[in-house]
């Protein structure tokens, strides 16, 4: 796949706002990373660093969809849909070294306009919550229990990356599943 | 109270980190805003940010486990003493504003060095995990049981917290009794 210089920087800034955090990077690493020419950057995010987070914030939240769509598409149960979002999700934790954060909550908190970012990382949230919630109707659950089950989902995994990152651990991820669904 | 200069500076820097993180703030501000003078930073925190950034989270971490006591020491089952918990946290979550993170992972994780951060919280994380153990043992639960209570609790509580960070709404936070006690 060949990215657009666009998609290119905001998928560099993503990479790096969540190893270190908006505060963390400067643009001028962002753009070295990218190995783009300067003129690139302010041609594509005239208003610098927060144009780049609220776009890589949303390549991050279009990817994590794609993810969420992927675990539950072959799924019989939505417990068994659940469990694999949980190992694909720790698989790429791993392979990302361990270290970096939520795309969206580590991009758009830290950020100057803390407003604008966070009634975005809201919409976002809520976008996956009821996406997960959708999938559990579909499989078969009531509507009510499907919103439980997503919202419960959201933070038990929101809360064990922050763990798993602390322990350097992809099964603290995996056994979020074992502490979900261990009632049946 | 009277704080000591040492701890007027780790508790103003928590403060300011729980708001935009280890990299969002800088010495200047922290000193400002402890009304302290500069010699005072320097004489208890030679190495400078990282040393107050432990030390921050040192704070954070013994006020956490504070709560956690207050919180279940009346309670007559896991589950009373759980949803206080919430209750608590949510309380202290709308007076601290609505945008802080946890005093844990915001200090910690963002900081340059990593490896000691990382697993200074790891530790911090498993002993809140411990101790919320062993009040459900004491209040009689199980010994395993008590542990993947004390797990869901906590994972839940640092999602929730970023969720409604977000969402800048305390009531996501105790919403999560209901998630997580709504089967008995």
């Amino acid at each position: 796949m060949t990215l657009s210089s666009r998609d290119k920087l905001a998928w560099t800034a993503a990479k790096l706002f969540q190893e270190r955090g908006f505060h963390g990077v400067g643009l001028a690493e962002i753009l070295k990373q990218s190995g783009l020419p300067k003129g690139s950057l302010y041609h594509h995010f005239p208003n610098g660093k927060t144009d780049l987070a609220l776009a890589a914030a949303a390549l991050a939240h279009r990817e994590t969809s794609r993810i969420i769509d992927d675990a539950f598409r072959e799924a019989k149960t939505y417990q068994a849909g659940a469990t694999t979002l949980l190992y694909k999700l720790a698989k790429l934790f791993e392979i990302m070294g361990k270290h970096t954060a939520c795309p969206i909550s580590e991009t758009l908190f830290g950020g100057p306009d803390n407003t604008v970012f966070r009634a975005q990382s809201a919409d976002y949230f809520e976008a996956w919550i009821r996406q997960i919630a959708a999938h559990a109707e579909r499989l078969g659950v009531a509507p009510d229990e499907a919103r439980s089950h997503a919202e419960r989902l959201f933070v038990s995994l929101q809360g064990g990356w922050v763990l798993a990152r602390a322990k350097q651990d992809g099964d603290v991820i995996r056994n979020l599943a074992k502490l979900l669904f261990k009632d049946g």
